[in-house]
């Protein structure tokens, strides 16, 4: 019997726990032995709870305890939660967490220690919720080169956006059903600015690297500026607006790596991926596109996710996973302005005639549709890099023509 | 440096020793150990290849090689392949699969010997070529009860479904369109019949029950009867038809497992998988639906799966994969007639009046369409087991009401 201490008895870590409980035997069969959670660690009293005698305060109790193999971190946030896990990897237990802001932030330091000491640093549940995608990009995918990832990685975002596209909600709209029905924060820009979805694409890229890669050093842009005329002029294109986590490898090894608004062609499997369900499209140089789909976020899904970090863990204590990123090195993210995509312009400010014949001359390829209001076209531009783009657009402006609005269409 | 041998030089087995060259500075990264092919079985010769020195013809200089940790075997066919794998295990070396026939029918004798002798047997490319799919079910869901498993899990008989959906080509001619292009075999029986699906299913099956399900045990319906009409009539319900290996975990325990053209609703995402794409729905109790997306054939994909498990193996030689079933016991594979669903039944006969006023009779909550061809109507059934169905078919018959055709649902 491996005995094991869950810190956080929030959403994840409660679903944790049930989990365990639930699906005892087969967890029992799968890790070749029982798992017992010895301690919860947790400020708040839950005295009803059949378990309530787990319950403790002190994170000392669990560091001190050497029965305690593996600690589950389900507490969210950078602080304390670093500091709880790094405390546990220097006590000599494995650590699983399902916190994407803390691997996305502080993962690399947690991995060093964890190798330096022969432990495992698991974090399957941290992207993709209870999608499988952690794994099977390190060990299924391993024979490929991987040249690009993309994702809707995002499940409010995405919930929002499908009630903009299907019911034709406004995003004001859309975002306060999201939050009556839980999917959204009070404050929701985590979700709706892109933070969240950032994290998650930032761990696939350490991943896939193996070199840190810093939120802050990403291209990051949310949905908020999404109107229905978008939509409307997506749908004209045969696409769909989704919030779209991604990067590709250079041929230099740099990354291009952004979190933006796309349009997304229907013909793209992610296009069909509605509500508040994600997935992962891999791009491997043997495999070809392959996608992961599934529930995002969720108690069980999360948790679900979780245990089977943990089982991984009690299966694995003789032999360390391989998981593991180095420091980030300087110059290793492309410069977002060169990234070569096509772009969606709204346009007005001249007749729809004189609208076409400027666009025609500004982009010689380029695909328009009527307006979805009087007095306006939407174009797709030629393809090119994003500074060739803005130069685009600053001509048009030149020519008195006006740009509503303009998006990066997703090209893999 | 790991050295190992590949058995058979055909699409799957050149593939292996392509990837495995050209992305070796990766695998090496990753295996932690350069991987190196020492031997080549083929009985033919290959003189113009630049690695033309590592061929033999004799399974012995492998066997008898101490040096050769593991064995990959891409020949196809049970026999000799069983022979050649046993004989590996036996001379304790590892052993890697892509061969669905061979793990389909004699799987559980192999793992055995496996077990026995501390050694892996992977086979991650027999389902879904370069699709992670073995690996996401035995750990990524290791916390979850699997309550189903449904896939579309033969590329060449979606292509022909998808030729037939979107451009209206009948069976024979998308056959033909599929023989050219090299998707379809100049017999292609195993295909259209639902042999390579049903091999499939039996594998995901066995892993998720812990005992060796056998296809010949496995109700099993080809797409050669599918006609346009039945297309249409599917996209009048809203819905596309697709080949379908699927099996359902009954709440003893027992399982029905079947491969069957269904009907499929488009809001299901397996219903726009297209072309020679395959995709796996697993349904666990925690996570909810999970589904896994991309080219389930071809050289390049398969041979990255075969690879992937190449490196696992590299990487525990110290602890072995827990993959592995039991025998096959009695009575686990629930009577097909008991499954539960609904039924698309395509009806003529009659006046269109009548048919309905029957039709309305026999199933109270049926819904129906008019028909693609004067004089006929299709209806779906409530939902009923399959003897229940069969009934209801038969009471058509005794109506003077003419079956033209019959196809089940999807639900899972």
């Amino acid at each position: 019997m491996v005995k094991i201490a869950v810190m956080g008895h929030g959403v994840v870590g409660s679903g944790v726990v049930e989990v365990l409980m639930k699906n005892h035997n087969g967890i029992e069969r799968r890790a070749k032995e029982g798992i017992d959670v010895k301690y919860i660690l947790d400020l708040r009293d839950f005295p009803d709870l059949p378990y309530a005698d787990k319950f403790v305060k002190d994170i000392n109790v669990i560091l001190e305890d050497p029965e305690v193999e593996v600690v589950v971190e389900c507490m969210g946030g950078v602080n304390p939660a670093f500091d709880f896990c790094m405390s546990s990897l220097k006590a000599g237990k494995s650590v699983v967490t399902s916190n994407k802001e803390l691997v996305a932030k502080r993962g690399q330091e947690l991995l060093e220690v964890a190798k330096q000491n022969n432990l495992n640093f698991l974090f399957e549940a941290s992207v993709g919720g209870g999608i499988p995608i952690i794994r099977p990009l390190t060990q299924c995918m391993a024979a490929n080169e991987i040249t690009s990832v993309a994702g809707i990685l995002n499940g409010t975002t995405n919930f929002i956006l499908t009630k903009m596209i299907t019911e034709n909600m406004s995003f004001d709209d859309a975002l306060r059903l999201a939050q009556n029905l839980g999917y959204a924060e009070k404050n929701p820009s985590a979700d709706v600015d892109g933070d969240d979805a950032c994290r998650k694409i930032c761990i696939l890229a350490s991943l896939v690297t193996g070199k840190h890669v810093y939120p802050d050093k990403v291209y990051m842009e949310g949905i908020r500026n999404i109107t229905l005329e978008d939509v409307a002029y997506a749908d004209k294109f045969n696409a769909v607006v989704k919030l779209i986590g991604m990067f590709k490898v250079q041929e230099d090894g740099r990354i291009q790596i952004s979190v933006a608004p796309r349009m997304v062609s229907k013909s793209d499997p992610l296009a069909g991926v509605n509500d508040v369900f994600n997935a992962i499209c891999v791009v491997g140089d043997a495999t070809d596109e392959v996608m992961f789909y599934g529930k995002g976020a969720g108690k069980l899904p999360t948790a679900s996710a979780v245990v089977a970090d943990v089982i991984d863990c009690v299966k694995h204590r003789a032999a360390r996973k391989y998981v593991y990123w180095e420091p980030a090195v300087d110059n290793m993210i492309a410069d977002y302005h060169d990234e070569v995509c096509s772009m969606y312009l709204r346009l007005c400010g001249k007749s729809t005639d004189e609208l076409m014949v400027i666009a025609n001359e500004l982009c010689r390829e380029c695909v328009y549709t009527d307006g979805v209001n009087p007095d306006e076209i939407a174009i797709i531009t030629d393809i090119g890099t994003y500074a060739e783009q803005e130069a685009t657009a600053k001509k048009f402006l030149e020519r008195g023509v006006n740009v509503i609005s303009a998006m990066r269409t997703l090209t893999l």
